[in-house]
């Protein structure tokens, strides 16, 4: 059996029993009912992700998917594709958006290039899982293979997987890969049935003029390719990215192995998109983060069904929501361990 | 010069110079422009109100003021006035919600007896500055004379230079007293001009059939004492509580110590529109945490001019809301200190 197939294999629903073992403690803690509001939801979804009525979450990771991307051809972004390659260098470097917020709760930062146009140099510390130099222009026929799609997939459970076994027991997804929210729009468009102009946004920097040209192209890469809804792998080969295929392999693991998985923003929801069509039992294992800035944020969020916490406008991406989340995760865990019930605290109200 | 006096004249607005500074540096950091949104503006102001182009915050203290209501007699909340008492001493146990919260970034929480209808033990661990057993009943007359409401925002003051000296960086406000969410609706009633009637919520745990009674009794307070729009002071006094005047006291010592200051969700709020129309320049100090569930929570933030950053469903008080926004003022001062420009990374991009 392969080892995506073997993931998938292993995914199972939240532990019911700890779920309303959890839920039971959230409502006889001192406070009024439900006033913790989310956190109390949160708390309850770690304990049944976990086993645990009282989740710990002490050991953080935060992977980032770098890949580039051949519709880049199309003018869909302003930015130069050299970024993807310079970028990924600082990750190492710890001084990019995601190495400064993870910080705050000591998470480590993880990248991993799964798909860079070019080749990075020896011992620059980025993970070297290059599936291939960049994807093709899905402008001109698919992305990728099925099988360059079912190896980025497994990149990312590699990856999961050795965080998990060094201890990681909080995931963070993130991804750098320049004109990447095309393939992620692409995505959305395919499994919300949704038209790409409706949710075609500027990415990072596009002018306005552009927006449309960027629409334009995703609704004939999809035209063209026919990606099928119901195969997530075909639609991550057909019209995805090889950063969007790691963090989904990511997510896939993350639930595989009973380990809380914080999705970022736009590109992070379109993986979490495709981990969800390929198994939709790991949406279960995912914590939502901000609300992107990006136009198709919002539907994204909605297709997934998960309401962002944090509104604070970013479009950074990188998995930079997911560290300013990481902190929320553990005030639900210590909400948990640190509050007490009315009984404990021999209060009769 | 009294303590209050001295203090509103010492609070100047933000350093511009710096605040410029800032915006420049945060512009030049390696990301797309304005990619990391409110963050962004968050650490100008820091930036602006400490006078430090890298701020730092890490020694953080959450005051907790706590204060019975006479109004409690009209039968505006369904929980027992004991627990004001009850819940005040679990603070120093470190057992309530902001306790458990404020865990995740060190914040020290120091819990206030400035109005509880009940003496609490010797040696509770609850500092004392009682200045009532509680205020007087709104619906029958001023909830409290003017000295006292004086007395209660220098008690505030007092207490947050006390923190400040003792070398505390960034503060949060909370607090505790069944039946609060009356005398701040009657505060965001007259300093809003709105209706009672359009922003009485449920508080915590009030059935629905109670919401009207509790808009009449408000409409009914705001009637009977006409309290002066134009005058902060007048308006703690005869519709608001002990609680808020001390918050509001926190507020405009931090807004004097340039100490940026974390405001929680409704009651907080009420506190801050309190303190805005004692000295408008204390605005420039406050940062905003999540947006409240209750009915007037949103009102209350416009009527601040503030854009709420976490939206979480809480209704809890105490300044749970502020424990979760300290790390993202960390995030905020860790974008400064560990970014770099695209100068200082020598990338031409």
């Amino acid at each position: 059996m392969s080892l995506l197939q073997d993931t998938i294999g292993k995914i199972e629903s939240l532990d019911k029993e700890m779920t309303a073992k959890a839920r039971d403690r959230v409502n006889h803690l001192i406070k009024p009912p439900t006033s913790l509001g989310r956190l109390e939801d949160l708390a309850v979804q770690l304990a049944g992700i976990t086993g645990n009525l009282f989740p710990v979450v002490d050991n953080k990771a935060i992977i980032v998917m770098a890949g580039d991307h051949g519709v880049y051809e199309e003018g869909v972004t302003s930015n130069p594709q050299e970024v993807t390659f310079a970028q990924t260098l600082n990750f190492v470097k710890g001084i990019t958006g995601v190495c400064a917020l993870g910080r705050v709760s000591g998470a480590r930062i993880i990248p991993v290039d799964v798909g860079i146009k070019v080749d990075l140099p020896e011992n620059s510390g980025v993970i070297n899982r290059k599936v291939k130099y960049g994807t093709d222009n899905m402008a001109k026929g698919p992305a990728m293979t099925r099988e360059e799609a079912i190896h980025s997939l497994e990149i990312g459970i590699e990856i999961a997987n050795a965080e998990i076994n060094k201890g990681a027991n909080l995931l963070g997804t993130g991804e750098m890969g320049i004109g990447n929210t095309t393939p992620s729009t692409a995505v959305l468009s395919v499994l919300g049935k949704i038209d790409p102009l409706e949710i075609t946004g500027r990415g990072a920097g596009l002018g306005t003029g552009g927006r449309e040209h960027k629409a334009n192209v995703i609704k004939r890469a999809i035209e063209l390719n026919k990606p099928n809804a119901n195969d997530g792998i075909d639609v991550l080969a057909k019209v995805g990215g090889l950063e969007i295929g790691g963090m989904a392999g990511v997510m896939l693991a993350a639930a595989a192995s009973k380990i809380p998985v914080v999705i970022d923003g736009y590109i992070s929801t379109a993986a979490a998109l495709i981990a969800a069509a390929i198994e939709p039992k790991a949406k279960e294992y995912m914590i939502t983060s901000h609300a992107s800035a990006e136009i198709g944020g919002q539907k994204a969020s909605e297709l997934l069904g998960m309401k962002p916490m944090l509104y604070i406008d970013l479009c950074l991406g990188e998995g930079s929501g997911a560290a300013l989340a990481f902190p929320i995760v553990e005030a639900a865990c210590s909400m948990m361990k640190n509050m007490v019930t009315f009984a404990e605290a021999e209060m009769e109200i």
